[in-house]
């Protein structure tokens, strides 16, 4: 039961945003520079650092959410997404991306955890500094995103079922129109 | 040294700022929203609570600009703002407050740390939904703001001199046009 009084029948951060729509705003903005861009990542990657950065703070409804978009946009690979997201050293994805999801985890576990041997070897397999920059923003990011979803214990559907709908909105049109629809303030 | 090429002339979270103006935007936007109010919690309180997770996250430049911040707000009381930092349950402050920010200390271990207990606790010394909302979305963000900043190995001042005089202008003024004064995008 969430600790505060949000919409019932809102799931996960949807219900946090329709009680806080002002903070929504710039939350929901900074999502989709992060996720919505094949600049430089491309959707996909972004999509399994923030699933993986999710499966580490063991934020059930994050993973599940952006496990779903990732898997839209990697053809339906469903598997691939759970092994980045639980043991990507041995997942079919490139080196560098690799490089970049081990950044990701240790900024998970704190920002002074990100060593510049790591940077480095980032580097030396073609990450340019915005890579590494928005690994490590997004990574960040859902260090708040999965806090915010569980320190107010918000609802979580564990019907994985519910899931793969609204991926496919959020792969076709990004997060902003999404995130907003059927929102009503409830206080 | 930082771990990408930013402007060395900045300091803190405004290198990365102006590395990435686009993402800056809604971050500023969140800060602003989150800080620079008193509905419910008043400014002091806020930066307090901003200072006290900084601290627990070990970000020297975020506990020490937020913490100047919140120096001016308690009319030059630094001696109470180090111990809020360091020891809050000791502190000169409310009740309601030193709940919220037992609930916060609990949102930086993780969103699941938060217990119904603390969050009864709060409301029976008066804390409203939005008084959780808002501390546990600080103490969130704040796990975002430090992991960008330390993650990246930003330039952090060590001189305690050098955070007052950007305090004031912050505490005057906001964050939104100080954030963003003299940013330029280095790449």
């Amino acid at each position: 039961m969430p600790h505060i009084n949000v919409d019932e029948n809102l799931p996960g951060i949807r219900s946090l945003m329709a009680f806080s729509p002002d903070t929504a705003t710039p939350m929901g903005e900074l999502a989709n520079l992060l996720l919505r861009s094949n600049d430089g990542l491309a959707m996909a990657d972004r999509e399994l650092i923030a699933t993986h950065v999710s499966y580490l703070n063991d934020c059930f409804y994050c993973q599940h959410s952006h496990g779903a978009i990732a898997v839209c946009y990697l053809d339906g690979n469903t598997e691939l997404v759970d092994q980045v997201k639980m043991d990507y050293p041995h997942a079919a994805i490139s080196d560098k991306l690799k490089a970049l999801l081990s950044i990701a985890g240790s900024v998970q576990r704190g920002g002074k955890f990100v060593t510049e041997a790591q940077v480095n070897a980032a580097k030396a397999l073609g990450a340019t500094d915005k890579d590494i920059h928005d690994t490590v923003l997004i990574a960040a990011a859902f260090c708040m995103f999965n806090r915010y979803v569980d320190g107010l214990a918000s609802n979580t559907p564990t019907d994985l079922s519910t899931y793969p709908l609204r991926a496919k909105q959020i792969a076709q049109n990004g997060y902003g129109n999404h995130i907003f629809s059927n929102m009503q303030p409830v206080q």
